[in-house]
């Protein structure tokens, strides 16, 4: 790893750690005058419940997203300047996040803050599979310990190329139901984070840790 | 230490810094006109002394976290995928605190303020103990010079787990005392930045700081 | 690379991922109530377009910034006093974008708003300038295997200086234009992102990777 | 510089990095409507020059003080615990600036705002010294190559010394100087700035910059 990698990473992690932070600022009680009713108290709570469930999932999302770039730049040796710009690239979809989830925390049966969800969480996963493609295609990663490492690596790319291309199946189709019924999009956004939440075996799982715990 | 433990840290650090700065900017103070008298200055001035006094209590809860944060992974040799989300899941309770803090400062003795205040840092003081149990478990610790170091940790692990408990302890207890008096809740939610706030003597303070410098 | 060199790196990145993320907490949409009409949604979403085109444009002007920048401190061997604070000086005038960003997307045809985008970026093109002439003036670069490196390193050297050069220039004439149309000034504030975003052959942005890469 | 040393510095660096870029966003100009005249561009700009001023200097003496937390951390070669909280308790202090900065931008002749500035200034080059006073008393600084180092290193120290004291000293009296004329407390919180900002020679200048480069 060199340290140009590190610094990328190290970018990458300033402005994914704002852009997951900064999102509650959307979560805002105003204050309540001295004469306030219990009903006052749950009329201002009751719209912050859209806005917490957005915060979780877009939080779950961009954690993902912050595990699998980890695991991407823990292999990559070499960084070309065009790995800089995909970098950038995925970072400016990743931006634009806070955008519909605040949209859509305000106004949740709309089908346009739907379709925006949708559209955005789309280009992050297609930032991330160009991410991917250019890794592979100019054979940007680590070699050492090649035969050791190979079969344990493989699995996991593999499983995370899967789990990508669902995910981004998944957003193609919300685009559209978000004007059938915000429902099906909804579930449609779940695809993504539930993939990689829900755990696929306690085993594998140590597999795909024991490369990036000890090297 | 590995450079993905490192990066765990320092991905940490930035939500952690984004946090613990941004809750600053609820403090705000009108643009008086003109004509402003001294009653208008004190009139926008004394609202901000809850919120100050929020923020500080607050900063105090994230500083203890954080120097928390640093002496745990400090000691971590290896980093598998579930430490990953485990660290995610304690940083999302944690970028929830400036929410209940800005809610609080704005209304002081709102007992609904008070509860949401107490169930977040509840949820965050167990996301800790989560992370620390995982760590024990699976056996994540440097084990270097371990008969050197093996006292001074366990009497700090010690006592960090058992002011851990408490704090748990004080956070349940004020949930359903935020309805009953603030000023109780208040008090509980003292328990846990007083505890590692106040030093427990200057010698075992060096003794805690020993591993942390001389590695 | 010293270890204070990579802090004035690490420093600047925090800096710079604040700045290129925080811009996007300028796109809102509103709350609508329960009766809105298709009209509401396309009047609140209109006005958004400039904001988001004036996003795009400073997200990829810091993005050049960043890498350049990235390029720039990878071949410095020694920091003194004067380029921390020229640093600091160029993060000041960075820290000045999202201010002119935000005035020219709430009002894409004011001359006064365009004129203080195009002074506020003519300052960050300066400031790059500056740093660039210091560090040459004190031979601050790396000077290891300086044979291998030396012909790859001046040929993207000298294409920055003049693509900065140019871009310099771009922004100058932009000021005076702001007051005879906003469309050329538009037009001068492409020219430094499409001067760096455009490759200029695939081969010589290679020669650039390498010594990123291999070092 | 251990592992510790490093954590303590980058996160130091988050923080003081939002805290210096995060200011900019009082700058706020609002959309104007299409029948706007040259008086209201100029009704909304003129207000906002206090506020620019305001950031100016705040920008640089948070810039002053990264510098010489730079210098500072650069030499210490222990951290303990007690280190940890007092850097903290400087961040704190640190972390109010954008309130007064914010509230003297709004008001700039309301002796209130001065003297709330002059005294979270105070604070902050008080916690400067104590931590300054603490490393010290504690020799947690670099001792090798003692005999080549200290004579630039103590010449540094005490040139820091001297002009941390004589900014107390300027705060001190700025504060009730603000309900004589703000205008004097002006001159005060220029002090700091000022004999920090203006190089005191270039010769001495890289004496300072050696042990930082060579390292």
């Amino acid at each position: 790893m060199t340290i140009s990698s590190k610094r990328v990473e190290s970018f990458s992690d300033n402005v994914i750690g704002i852009i997951i932070t900064i999102m509650v600022f959307q979560l805002r009680f105003p204050r309540l005058n001295a004469q306030f009713t219990q009903h006052d108290v749950w009329h201002n709570l009751i719209p912050l419940i859209p806005h917490f469930i957005a915060y979780v999932v877009s939080f779950v999302v961009i954690g993902v997203m912050w595990v699998n770039h980890h695991h991407m730049f823990h292999l990559i040796q070499k960084v070309d300047e065009k790995l800089l710009w995909l970098n950038l690239h995925m970072l400016f979809w990743m931006s634009l996040i806070p955008f519909p989830t605040a949209m859509l925390g305000d106004n949740p049966f709309l089908p346009q803050a739907c379709m925006m969800y949708g559209v955005v969480m789309l280009m992050n996963a297609l930032a991330f599979r160009i991410i991917r493609m250019h890794i592979i295609k100019h054979e940007l990663m680590y070699k050492e310990n090649e035969e050791q490492r190979n079969s344990a690596v493989d699995e996991v790319n593999n499983r995370v190329k899967v789990k990508n291309l669902i995910g981004i199946a998944a957003y193609i189709v919300s685009i559209p139901m978000s004007y059938v019924s915000v429902y099906i999009a909804y579930a449609c956004f779940m695809v993504l984070p539930a993939m990689f939440f829900i755990p696929d075996g306690v085993k594998t799982r140590f597999d795909v840790a024991k490369p990036v715990a000890e090297k």
